[in-house]
């Protein structure tokens, strides 16, 4: 929590960016792992150039979210405990590098005939606020047949199983679960996807990329200094987000505490990562009336405010009927339904991404939405409400979810340690 | 060529951009199309934040390369010729709206069951530079059984032919050709992925999208402005890229002249777009001793200078040789037999972007370059280079061309013209 901003390397042409002197939302309870070294900085809308690697939770959480993604599962092929602990500290070592916009192996002389530590297509970049946010799923604990792979499965945390099969669910195995995660979030892609390359390329012959995400706009917010964005219906999302600056309820809904799980207390200051591929029906949707789409996600499309009335951040009303005596809020619009006064009050971080990826043989557009949330008790904050969602939700009919993953993602990284060390300690 | 700087609507959060009452560099000869308000301003690497749309010639070939890029390529399944000149028209409307920054059909009123005119994940977001840029395949003008389908195939450029099966091509149809193709760069993905969608939509009925491409960061600087990006082997790349400064190289490189080809001078003040997939292979290259890479490319990875000694901008020397009395730019190094001095002396403007695509089921990425290239004949500044490269360079062993396709590019549009009216009349 105490690294100093580090000043970023020369910038390329019309995209570089200014140094500004500036630390940011380091102050606030729960925004640990935001570069925090000129202390209780107000949160503002400049971009902090370099977020902190260490720190009392992992970054790429409550971090002011950034504008690109790319996220990364991987297989574990090591068949040893000590084997996958060297892959962690590897990683650990890169990624305090990499945040701080410094290349894979310090930049240091190698032998004539090596191959370059870095692969160097991030060179001269600056850091762009990138964080890297690592998980453990199900499968690193104990493999397909029951097996203790690694000898830690007694320390398998309860709610770190794969998740269910939803109704309305298509999901394609090559683009679900895996043993690890990476989430690379940065402003520039080019140094999220030189991040999860490098990590890739030292995980050779220990863990091999099972599949990977790239996104390119943020969806969500994830502090109060961030305007609302939208995603590819048009709409903005999430708007009712919970945000970095909401300190005791980020310490109720995001972070795993000690009690929470006495058989996996290593987890404690952790969360857990729900990861969902929703493919968005782009052209029906484009081909239906606005008042329709309104109606269906219960908000308007140009503010963002409640259909019950209001501006953006005025809270949806949903007892108030309109003229023919039909609620102004529908009962399947996908914001009464997913509203924390609808779901026993739990709220989750939501930190997704707009995705897209060429289209089919029929001309369709390949986009939608790369949900990512990370809650405190998958069972209680994200399970119970997408089993209502996939079976009541209007905006169904435009979604189809076709990756999913779970993963536990373990507590911030000390100076000297490495991530998951309380897992294996 | 005289459209002001259309102000931003309100950015969000952290990623807003300053308006800058910055014009650029409108006055150098062939740089028509970027926005020149202010006059003969200096160009310089401030942000520019509307391209004007109108103007000599279509903007988006010598504006200053945008950080991102989506690419698409189009079927047309219209059957007349009125059907079509209406998609160009609707095309042009709608191209001149987004990249002012404006949402598609001017933000008017609707009857209450309309879809909206625009789909609205752009509301609120700067014009980012967005360009469009649109061009004109083979068929468009014939179609596979030599049939001429709109009346123009009387009119089509000599050089506009399906680009020559090179050696080592490993080309796949569904990300080849098109009759009609949209390049959309801006420096907010989301920018360019909403002008896609928008015209996508647009022609619903008269085309259907066939392939499309997102980069996620440039490789080549169009304007001495700007600094030398990397690709991902993490080489600088385009160097001695053609630059809109040079304004006799880019007359004499880009734009097609009257003269050129009698029977299509609807051409003239156009281009040639010639657009190659070509997939790295990152985990063998990532293997490969620096010295080697370096040996393969022709220039340092550090700097970018030539091996025959010097900086960035120093011309290389193919005739010193080290003291093993091996040419320091070795024979089958990329430079060499890239270079104008061993192709006749002809130039291109390459205007090219990383991509990648997730991973294969082996878990190795697939990642590489999109390369697009403008010139004034592809017959003469293209396909020698190119039948040479896949033969002698030493960096194939690491490329494979996956996609391929040639469009012409037709001159700028007038106020109230369409794209490709030269074509038309």
């Amino acid at each position: 929590m105490s690294d100093p901003v580090v000043p970023p390397s020369p910038g390329r042409g019309l995209s570089r960016r200014r140094l500004l002197g500036y630390a940011g939302a380091g102050a606030a309870a729960g925004t640990a792992g935001f570069a925090g070294g000129m202390g209780a900085a107000r949160a503002t809308d400049a971009p902090a150039v370099a977020h902190a690697f260490h720190g009392r939770h992992q970054a790429g959480i409550v971090s002011p979210a950034q504008d690109r993604l790319h996220f990364a599962a991987f297989d574990v092929t090591a068949t040893s405990r000590r084997e996958l602990v060297r892959l962690l500290r590897g990683w650990t070592a890169a990624a305090a590098a990499m945040t701080q916009g410094r290349p894979v192996g310090g930049g240091a002389p190698l032998p004539y005939d090596s191959p370059p530590a870095d692969t160097g297509e991030a060179l001269g970049l600056p850091p762009s606020r990138l964080t890297l946010t690592f998980g453990f799923g199900p499968g690193l604990f104990r493999d397909a047949d029951g097996h203790d792979r690694f000898g830690i499965d007694h320390r398998r945390p309860t709610a770190l199983r794969r998740l269910p099969h939803f109704p309305a669910d298509n999901l394609r195995p090559e683009r679900s679960d895996g043993d690890l995660c990476v989430q690379a979030c940065a402003d520039d892609p080019q140094v999220a996807v030189h991040a999860i390359r490098n990590l890739s390329r030292i995980a050779f012959g220990s863990a091999a990329l099972r599949w990977s995400q790239l996104g390119f706009g943020r969806t969500s917010s994830t502090s109060t200094s961030q305007a609302t964005p939208r995603n590819l219906f048009g709409f903005k999302d999430g708007t009712d987000n919970l945000k970095a600056e909401e300190g005791s309820a980020v310490d109720r809904f995001v972070w795993v505490a000690p009690e929470d799980d006495p058989g996996a207390r290593w987890l404690a200051g952790g969360s857990y990562l729900v990861a969902r591929r929703i493919n968005m029906a782009i052209e029906p949707w484009d081909r239906t009336a606005l008042s329709e789409q309104e109606r269906l996600v219960g908000r308007d499309r140009r503010h963002g405010a409640p259909l019950s009335g209001g501006s953006e951040h005025t809270p949806p009303d949903f007892s108030t009927r309109g003229s023919h005596g039909t609620p102004l809020m529908a009962m399947d619009s996908h914001v009464r339904l997913a509203h924390p006064s609808h779901n026993d009050g739990v709220r989750m971080l939501r930190r997704g991404y707009n995705f897209t990826e060429g289209n089919d043989e029929l001309g369709r557009l390949d986009a939608g939405l790369f949900f990512i949330a990370y809650v405190r008790d998958p069972d209680r904050q994200y399970i119970p409400m997408q089993i209502k969602l996939s079976q009541q939700d209007g905006l169904m009919e435009y979604l189809q979810h076709t990756g999913s993953a779970l993963f536990a993602v373990p507590t911030g990284v000390r100076r000297g340690g490495f991530v998951g060390e309380t897992l294996f300690a």
